[in-house]
């Protein structure tokens, strides 16, 4: 439990925004950052040291760890033989536990039920019988979804009747799937909290999102619901990571159904990771997900979280971030490019943070 | 002055722990960071690019402009050869003239004095019969130093009496120097501001500095003075730079001479880079001077200089670093490391910056 040095290496496996962020936040604190990723990406520009290598390069991987004084990951994707691998040869956080029931839609609904958080109704789908067993139980409309790689909408497909579900099917390319009861939500929220080594526990005020096309658009802090609902979520992320033995950032998005004082919260989905519902963070909160991820996962004490104002942040999607010097000329725009080249429709090229008194409305 | 995209690549010379935050505010910003360095320093963990090379290699050099939308550079000792070399292989900001006018006391007291600046009374001294006839006339005690190359107090011995004249020049090494009558100051502040190639200046709000061992210790902002006051420093900021047609962030140092209504300001010393007094825009104001000294140089419009809170910022020197873990306890405070691996007495380590509300004193 003594922690980490600064001057000591962190690795980072994934090149992409996430990891470039934690990167400049290792840099920040004293430390330096190992970049591991099969290709490379915004995160390779900011690293001290940089590994190009598949994730089962076993001797590349083999290095990596023995460079590292801990090794985490911007992404829930990464091979959990990637990280048992790792884990063997030194400290890797989130551990691997909180990854498997994070890259498994089926083991996520499972343990949230098991540590009694409310979850969308859902059915484990391995054939057609299962799917039609599925649909009888769950009722339609209901959404199949693959049980493991999905992000941003990717790998589901929304079931309408009955006569849908072998099109449905197909399109799963007979992977595992689960399928999943519609949730008639008011508000989509997330919770993006810290736990440490010790056990300590720090969430950001909760936040509310909004998505367009499956990618999330906006966030905004604080959410607006009941401050007993908003006290809810954050007692449910915390029963999470305590389940988990979690170290490190970790964010939990959560559907608000009902109103006023009959709010209550449905558990989405769980990312092990800094997460993009947190980038508001980064000059909207004391500590930014980022510097406290790092802090987490050294050992070393939690920084505060507290909120700096209210906050809207928007993604820069695709060609949104060609109107980087427009937004550069708005007082209070804080303006984050990730140095990607191709603009491409839906890509996350960048955000911008706006921090207003509370009191305006 | 269309200026540079993101995606392109910025030049900065020096590896230090200026060049270290420089290079982060351009991956914020979406640009590259190409860091140039006889040496390996803080710099080097943070940049896309690096050249491990001497400032008269002229191969890396042509090389480095090549690569680089524009050069900057995080300290003013660059040799001018060096300047003028990349100069005439592609844009360098702040010009030739604020590098020049910087490097040199003397000039730089000559440039002040051509604009209507009040600096110190001084004397040119390239020998014993010019320091004999300046001590005659500016009287002692006074302050020898060297013309160039000196910082940090650096180069620079105390005259108390004739008597010790042949000793201070001694301890000069027969380098160009001058003599500078003592100024009985009640605070030190200084203005760090920004110019950019529009002519636009954006000013942060007036700090004060305290030094111990002539190396700063401790900024506060704003600083204790009247507005007016402030308002002249501010005002005397922009008047060089203007006249040197600047453009970056410049930081210039004044003593404060008298007190309340008759606080005069008389310029100690200006630097054509971003300041150590300025880290505190780092989280304590809307855009930190970095982020602003690369937006200036890109041709890009300046950011809300807007400080956030009445401000504290310490330097860790030393030793002090190694007090990094109660530090990070503590709520409020914004530690900063430069990743540097020895902690030599004096030498700047990180630093930590405290916002305080604006009301609280």
């Amino acid at each position: 439990m003594s922690g980490v040095e600064p001057g000591a290496t962190i690795g980072i496996l994934g090149g992409g925004q996430l990891g470039r962020m934690l990167a400049m936040a290792c840099a920040d604190l004293g430390l330096r950052a190992h970049v591991y990723a099969p290709e490379t990406g915004p995160a390779f520009d900011v690293c001290a040291e940089a590994t190009l290598a598949s994730y089962d390069d076993e001797a590349a991987l083999e290095a990596f760890a023995r460079a590292c004084a801990v090794v985490t990951y911007e992404f829930e994707n990464v091979p959990a033989a990637t990280a048992d691998f790792l884990a063997a040869h030194g400290r890797v956080d989130p551990n691997g536990r909180a990854l498997a029931v994070s890259q498994d839609r089926l083991a996520e609904k499972r343990f949230l039920q098991s540590i009694g958080v409310a979850t969308a109704p859902f059915a484990m789908v391995d054939g057609a019988a299962d799917l039609k067993a599925g649909l009888v139980r769950l009722g339609a409309p209901a959404i199949l979804k693959t049980r493991r790689f999905g992000y941003d909408g990717k790998g589901q497909v929304r079931i309408d009747a009955q006569s849908q579900a072998a099109a449905a099917l197909a399109a799963m390319a007979n992977q595992p799937s689960i399928l999943e009861g519609l949730v008639a939500f008011t508000r989509e929220v997330s919770v993006v909290a810290a736990r440490g080594r010790d056990g300590a526990f720090v969430a950001y005020d909760l936040c509310e999102n909004e998505h367009v096309d499956h990618v999330l658009s906006l966030t905004r802090a604080p959410a607006c619901i009941t401050p007993k609902a908003a006290a809810s979520a954050t007692t449910i992320a915390r029963r999470i990571a305590d389940a988990l033995d979690y170290v490190g950032v970790i964010a939990v998005e959560m559907f608000v159904v009902g109103e006023g004082a009959h709010e209550t919260l449905v558990v989405n989905e769980m990312a092990p990771r800094v997460h993009n519902s947190g980038h508001w963070t980064l000059g909207g909160a004391d500590t930014s997900q980022f510097a406290q991820h790092i802090r987490a996962i050294c050992g070393w004490p939690l920084g505060s979280g507290r909120r700096r104002g209210r906050i809207e942040m928007r993604n820069l999607l695709g060609a949104q971030a060609l109107t980087w010097r427009a937004l550069l000329a708005q007082p209070g725009a804080d303006v984050h490019l990730y140095g990607k080249h191709q603009a491409r429709p839906g890509r996350k090229m960048g955000h911008v943070t706006r921090i207003f008194p509370e009191a305006e409305q």
